[in-house]
């Protein structure tokens, strides 16, 4: 048997008879001839059959026949004088169609049936862009001296807060799922200085938003030997430009220097934008987060705006304070068309300041055991950051949902399929 | 100040005044001087200072000095003249010496202190290892057209079998954490036709073992459009010699073409060699992988062998017959130097043929609705593998237990740190 060539190298084939394989995409019979347009990962390829007998949409078939040029049709190339063999059964017809330029369902069919939907070449491509810009990533980070590491999901006590944590049955003990790899990520500073983890993290968050799952991809970062967060801005901005890169079809920009505003300026800015006065309140709201961006896209030129120095009141207990600023913290948010994208900043380091840090807030540091007893031994000066794939898939391609970005999402409500 | 030079290019720097930072490795205080050893990402660098006063193991300083070349001194260079500023509070004693060429310690005293044991220049370099061998696998999968892919881990009814599963409390439903992502990664084969999962999996082992792990890293690959499991195994053998090409300095070889033995051909040989007979067992006893291994190194020359055809009784029920063979499979298992390292085959992809296998089992197929329902759409003929991480970098560096090849382990006892 010929080997198999893929739809996408067809043109180099012209006038030879070849073999494709892949799913009937679209069967349309006239009265003597029948259309069949076969989808395999590389495209899409039009065959043309005398009479009928074609087997249904998502059938799984190989199709041999002569790669003959033809300006009318996709490509300006099909197949004529097909022979065809099937490699599945005949295939039950989708909920839906997945030859239409867009798949007309709602968003709970599509996702009830994530398994076929996915078929359909827009749904496929976001995921492809996301896979890229995870290469991007990476690529930025390697380039960068960092190791790539794998910690525990199952942890003895939530990371980030006691809230939003699921619980598990740990051979009979109580167990958790690691709501981020924050504390293994900054005690691995203290062996590799430089670390990253692409991996899931999980929120048991009960509210039903178009931004919130109970599993998403988390791309984390951690560095030691900074100066202050402003070192770790910049390993983003490049692990950022390098995500961007990787997609260019896309056309998304990352400038050299993106731009910066403090969260006390941010607030002044909103007050004189809107004429409302958010000064005091500890956090940005989403529509002020809208304003400053469109602000950084009108002054700057850029769809990428850095805030720093957000109160301590709101960042969690490991977050390092201003010096110079009191009250205000070496953290930053990246705003990415009007939505946060990105939280970092530089961490606490001396295992006197976390002491400090969670006497302060009224807790106990025996949950924190291990993690504050590796401060004991030597932590240098460190911060970093995460980012959420689907979050950035969904800015990127203006998706509104952030399920959409998510191959089998899971919410309060979803846990199949 | 003049910015930090790693140490491992202060070569470069003979005759100049530089900055390094990094950990206080080894203080050896004389009469009248003092040898400092500096740790960083890069390597180790002495230092000679005048006097004493220097910090204590562990702690994270900044040392200006004057690049020197000393043919006694390690790496022919010191620095000296230096000058040092603290970037940590002194270190606290670790429980054991970082500074020894090997680790002092019971396995037990190293995982308990696993951010700190981590630390010393060996076990690190386990897990800079590790880090390469998985860009080793992406970088072949990449090359072969996969996508990459981030699958739900928590499901809701196990996935390989009803045995070893953690359970999850799912806003109050019941869940599961995912054993593989064995059903994503074959849906998801009619969406991209070649995947791969770079991910944690979960197994509740109930047993106490040098290779079984609660959590570990599973290489996942997939792809569609095979004739049988001959196809997956030639995808492994790239994927498995470029993850030992990323690592030239352990120099495991992958030959061209991995040798292969039939099960039944495997239970006579073992028959021969050992005077036992194993013949009507379903599956291998490890001293029987091990005695193959010997063979296989012995006749072929290679650390690796395929094991072929396995019993479909031992196999999971998605397993493909061998047509032509009954009561084997289309599967095989990977072995490396004695051990099962890889485990894949060709799957079933008809919708009736999941159906009969398991009724045969007796199993209900509504436990597996939406998996089965995506071969009644169309599933081309298909296979893959999954690979553990931990094993194969235990086995690589000669590791007797998985743990060791492990940032932080997860086990029956182990929940921390």
């Amino acid at each position: 048997m010929i080997s198999r060539v893929l739809v996408a190298d067809l043109p180099r084939h012209v006038g030879e008879r070849v073999r494709i394989a892949g799913w009937v995409h679209r069967r349309r019979q006239l009265k003597t001839v029948t259309f069949v347009v076969v989808r395999d990962r590389s495209g899409l390829a039009q065959v043309v059959a005398a009479g009928s007998g074609w087997p249904p949409e998502e059938t799984v078939v190989e199709v041999e026949g002569l790669v003959t040029a033809n300006p009318q049709a996709p490509g300006a190339l099909e197949l004529t004088e097909p022979s065809i063999g099937l490699l599945s059964e005949p295939a039950e017809p989708p909920p839906f169609d997945l030859y239409r330029p867009r798949l007309r369902a709602g968003l709970p069919t599509v996702l009830d049936n994530a398994a076929l939907a996915l078929r359909h070449p827009r749904r496929k491509e976001v995921f492809t862009i996301a896979a890229a810009s995870v290469a991007g990533f990476r690529s930025a980070l390697d380039g960068l001296g960092f190791t790539e590491t794998h910690t525990p999901k199952i942890v003895s006590s939530a990371t980030e807060s006691g809230a939003n944590v699921f619980g598990i049955d740990y051979f009979g003990r109580r167990a958790f799922l690691a709501q981020s790899p924050q504390f293994y990520k900054q005690a691995l500073v203290g062996v590799f200085e430089r670390v990253y983890e692409v991996g899931p993290v999980f929120r048991a968050e009960p509210h039903d938003t178009a931004r919130h799952l109970a599993q998403y991809t988390s791309l984390d970062a951690e560095l030691g030997f900074v100066d202050d967060h402003h070192d770790v801005m910049a390993v983003l901005r490049e692990a950022v430009a390098s995500m961007a890169s990787a997609v260019p079809a896309v056309g998304v920009v990352v400038p050299e220097v993106i731009p910066e505003i403090h969260f006390a300026d941010a607030q002044e800015l909103i007050a004189r934008e809107t004429g409302e006065d958010p000064r005091g309140e500890p956090d940005l709201a989403p529509a002020h987060e809208r304003s400053l961006s469109d602000w950084a896209l009108r002054e700057h030129g850029s769809e990428f705006l850095f805030v720093t120095g957000y109160p301590m009141a709101k960042r969690p207990f490991y977050t390092h304070p201003d010096p110079g600023r009191p009250g205000f913290s070496n953290s930053f948010d990246l705003l990415f068309r009007g939505l946060e994208l990105v939280t970092g900043g530089q961490r606490l380091h001396r295992h006197d300041d976390y002491v400090a840090a969670l006497a302060a807030r009224g807790e106990s540091g025996e949950p924190y055991r291990d993690y504050l007893d590796v401060f004991a031994h030597g932590m240098p000066p460190h911060g970093g950051f995460a980012l959420g794939l689907e979050r950035w898939t969904a800015r990127l391609l203006g998706l509104p949902n952030v399920r959409q970005a998510t191959l089998f999402p899971r919410d309060l409500h979803r846990l199949t399929p």
